[in-house]
């Protein structure tokens, strides 16, 4: 077992606002053993691998990113401060067409190694190259959800049921589930399939969703529905599931959301950079949706950092409603980990509790940003940075700790990341 | 001589946009004494006390943070998440009679520490008991320009003439530039008096102006005129000066700050997080004005780092615009640092030059949001973070390396400041 002891606990499994204790968290393998004051005979009867004085900074559960296209860093800072089409059409798809299964390994490692250092334990990822993909995670003991990235025409139906079928099951740190890119990517044959496969495997479906006006507007004049309509008609969110963005939702839309149990994902600072809008978060709040936060890719954020995410959700809802007592810290702090792991569908590992995954991170409170102590949710949603995490466990072993990667060479990573970028720009120039 | 070698170098002082070159930095004393790669004559004759192999990481000028209330650290996360009325006048104002000099003191050294840890070297201060905040600020090595926070009748235009006298020349490190609160809290004959002021001492002036609509309304409700408007009317800005700020200008009030050179100190953050609005970026762009950025006070941003003012500059910028193309990475770099020094007066402390003030930071790159590198400048405004920042330099002396203070005891800081939070709390609660 590894003990942490004279810490502060966060566990985030009571009400809001989330209390703070102080005690000891032990994990056992990759599972949390206790949490709290331990007993002397508990003591006695303990046998540590490993012990860690928290010297009274917080262990709270780990962040979970709950969209993203991990690869994509290597077009990072290559395609900026473009209008959207530009963007997509002349750098992204371009560059997009030229990856290797290993460009991804090395891509979606560099993203992990990022991921860590913003204290999250788990992506919920879309993108392609997944064999690739669930190798770099697994070597790196990252743990993910997939939900691939098919489009394109009802062939594509047979592919989306093998790699669920695949990757379901292939390691206790991976789990798929059933997804495709976005309504204007996929004919109306594909959408049908995929409502069938929602129904074989009573099973929830994540996409892309009202991510731009433009997107909801074709959608209603190809349809005559807005995409969430659409694909509540063909069955695809029978068993919930996931949309990404939802920036620009009807109440009808939202309704449809509510009683189908289907998350929200919000992704704040991409809906920004791309100019896309800010998601209503007041009105998801009110009809009861869960909410969620992503990070999206690094082509459009560009980082990968929870603390970004958090602060640009509070601040851009209360932009948007004119308040500055909308969007409170806490709900802020529950959507960055526990809203995000359920989801994902990682129900085990949203809080510190005894018997849930050990999926969870050391906060440096000393550290001007954290000083004084008036709040501590307040302060990791306000003041926080990645620039506070110590230390990061994913699944009971330690990725990160004071900066240092413990199971990948950074290094190496880097380089063949570089190597890689290098040469698919130069073979798009030539 | 300090020698940084092997580094990547970002003056800042070409056009955009901006170069990086490989070569050497060295400083003597408070100065930048050479910037190039040195012939060999040069090394031979030079005599270092000092030599850091920068490893191809970036040397470049540091931050300068236009726009502060550092003292008000003690009231971060004591004050969120309220309306502004409430948040202003039952938590700031209450707790703000209570404060001493001595607590003054450790607040502004708490807000120092957390400059540093931001890569910034100097402060744009606006509050009271400036002697212990200037005593603060020459222990820590740090640089400030203070305008103090006059407000109320005319008698005060006196205090302010006392402090423009008293602090300029007092130490290298401390200017003073003629300033007053807002126009909402000063009458107008002290408004007339810091327009003789002005003329008296042909002296640049600065102050809030334009923050909320609803200042701006009462403003042209009493007087006619917005503030802007109402200050050149005075004499104000004849010589310049900055608006801190400057949410809500007419066409008018930015031709009147073009005329006049005055500065724009842009505040996304704060502006965003106490839902004043977002300055029209693309506006200032096109009339040529002057633009600098500033974390405003940690009561209502929270943190006091550049990164999340850069990126929130653009993001918000592209936001207002609509168009993901607006708010260009350059010109965000620029505003943080160049726009700083000049907004300040620090007109030797904004490039990397020989005989400029040896202000400067070094970026590691070796982290994963620096990576790959396909754009460093873009590297640092949408995926940089103050964890990137490996050393901090201010009037040449190292102030913050590795994620250490060299000259300030963090730890007594942290304890004096959490201590004098609570009692002040205590004060106002019983």
């Amino acid at each position: 077992m590894i003990r942490f002891k004279n810490a502060r606990i966060m566990t985030l499994s009571g009400e809001k606002p989330f209390e703070v204790t102080e005690g000891e968290v032990w994990t056992d393998g990759d599972r949390i053993a206790f949490v709290g004051v331990p007993s002397k005979e508990q003591l006695e009867a303990a046998s540590f691998e490993r012990e860690i004085c928290v010297m009274k900074n917080l262990i709270m559960p780990s962040f979970k990113n709950a969209h993203t296209h991990s690869a994509m860093t290597f077009l990072r800072s290559y395609a900026d401060d473009l209008p959207l089409q530009e963007w997509l059409f002349n750098k992204v798809f371009p560059l997009e067409a030229r990856l290797t299964g290993e460009d991804v390994y090395y891509f979606t490692k560099l993203a992990n190694l990022e991921y860590l250092t913003s204290g999250i334990t788990a992506s919920f990822d879309m993108y392609f190259e997944l064999d690739d993909y669930v190798k770099a995670c697994c070597e790196m003991g990252f743990r993910s959800v997939l939900c691939g990235s098919v489009s394109g025409d009802e062939g594509n139906a047979e592919r989306l049921e093998g790699y669920y079928k695949k990757y379901n099951g292939i390691d206790p740190l991976i789990s798929f589930r059933l997804g495709f890119h976005a309504e204007y990517t996929c004919d109306i044959k594909l959408l049908e399939r995929i409502g069938e496969l929602a129904e074989k495997y009573k099973a929830p479906v994540s996409t892309h969703n009202s991510e731009t006006a433009k997107e909801v507007r074709e959608c209603i004049e190809k349809y005559g529905k807005t995409p969430t309509a659409l694909f509540e008609s063909l069955g695809i969110y029978s068993y919930g599931g996931a949309g990404f963005h939802c920036v620009h939702m009807s109440e009808e839309d939202l309704d449809i959301f509510a009683r189908r149990g289907v998350y929200i994902v919000h992704n704040p600072a991409s809906n920004a950079k791309l100019a896309s809008g800010i998601a209503d978060i007041k009105a998801i709040g009110q009809k009861g949706i869960g909410l969620a936060l992503g990070t999206d890719g690094p082509a459009s954020n560009n980082a990968l950092d929870m603390f970004r995410e958090m602060y640009l959700m509070s601040v851009l809802g209360k932009l948007r409603e004119n308040d500055a007592a909308a969007c409170d810290a806490n709900d802020v702090l529950y959507a960055a980990t526990v809203g995000g792991a359920r989801a994902m569908g990682l129900d085990d590992c949203d809080t510190l509790e005894a018997g849930k995954q050990a999926d969870l991170i050391i906060l440096d409170l000393k550290q001007p940003n954290m000083q004084p102590i008036n709040n501590i949710s307040k302060n990791i949603v306000y003041s926080g940075s990645k620039a506070n995490v110590k230390l990061t466990m994913c699944a009971g072993r330690v990725l990160y700790e004071d900066g240092q990667f413990t199971n990948a060479d950074a290094d190496e990573i880097y380089a063949g990341a570089q190597e890689r970028a290098q040469r698919i720009q130069r073979e798009v120039q030539s």
